[in-house]
């Protein structure tokens, strides 16, 4: 009865071990789904629900309002000051919409001040790290998607790592966090 | 024997199933602290997580670019078209930062067009939905903080609920969901 006693005892650890590592497994993709979305030509999905970067306006020919979003590694870099050296995985994202009056809030404010986010703009732009299979362009794959399709242009991709290598002691990334 | 291996049966369903659901208890905070935090006068946890509703920028005295962040339950309305009546739990968060022209960006576009998110500005405002509680204004709490401290100039509140009133139709909130 002894031996029966702690046979019952282990079974119970290990049947509830086993059922709550499946239990608490998450539910969403693999943390590089969206890489491999990326990868496949395709916009990751969820990338909308990335939290904020930061946020900037570009006149000129872009003309519009943007934020920069970034999923979990790229995040926690940002937070503990490794913008030296973004870990694999890292993506960060750049959404961007046509820069509105707004008649509304001015109208309510008195006064011509306001400017919001109207429809989307200059697409879709991601940079994703993998320092080994992008080596050639300093650890990043750049992607744009435009009304969610990939730019396949090679000269126009390769004009973006061209562009970032200004800022090669940030890893390639412009965008600073914003407090 | 019989009897002992339906009870060591019942026995492991029982524990698994009580140890998984202590287990799966998600580890982050009730979704209705963050209004409690504000309620007490305290920068609500996890806000700047949030997910990005949209971003605009004010001219003027304000002079500042902005991101709208939205708790899950906002999140949610935007997404499902309820932003004719936000559901009790809502909260909306504006954060605010000076809008710093970037040399950097600029040197590298070759132009003057760039515009970033510099240093915190203009505080941190929140609306929280609640229709008994804040009756009185619509259903909404409006907060602001400053270097994380709270408002208090009931005035000032009020006069937040004086301008939300242009858009009643669309229960009070300006921004609208960036695509």
């Amino acid at each position: 009865m002894k031996f029966l006693t702690k046979w019952i005892v282990f079974l119970l650890v290990a049947v509830t071990a086993v059922v709550c590592v499946i239990a608490a497994a998450p539910p969403s993709r693999p943390a590089d789904e969206p890489a491999a979305a990326i990868d496949a030509g395709r916009l990751p999905p969820g990338y909308r629900d990335w939290r904020l970067i930061s946020v900037a306006r570009e006149e000129g020919d872009l003309d519009d309002i943007r934020a920069v979003l970034g999923n979990d590694a790229a995040i926690k870099a940002y937070r503990e000051g490794s913008t030296s050296s973004y870990p694999d995985g890292a993506i960060v994202a750049r959404v961007a919409w046509s820069f509105d009056a707004s008649d509304e809030n001015n109208k309510t404010f008195g006064r011509r001040q306001s400017f919001v986010a109207g429809h989307p703009k200059n697409g879709v732009q991601f940079m994703v790290k993998d320092s080994k299979k992008y080596a050639s362009t300093g650890g990043w794959k750049y992607a744009q998607f435009d009304d969610g399709k990939p730019l396949t242009n090679a000269a126009q991709l390769q004009s973006c790592f061209e562009c970032h290598k200004a800022v090669k002691d940030r890893d390639f990334v412009f965008t600073r966090y914003a407090q």
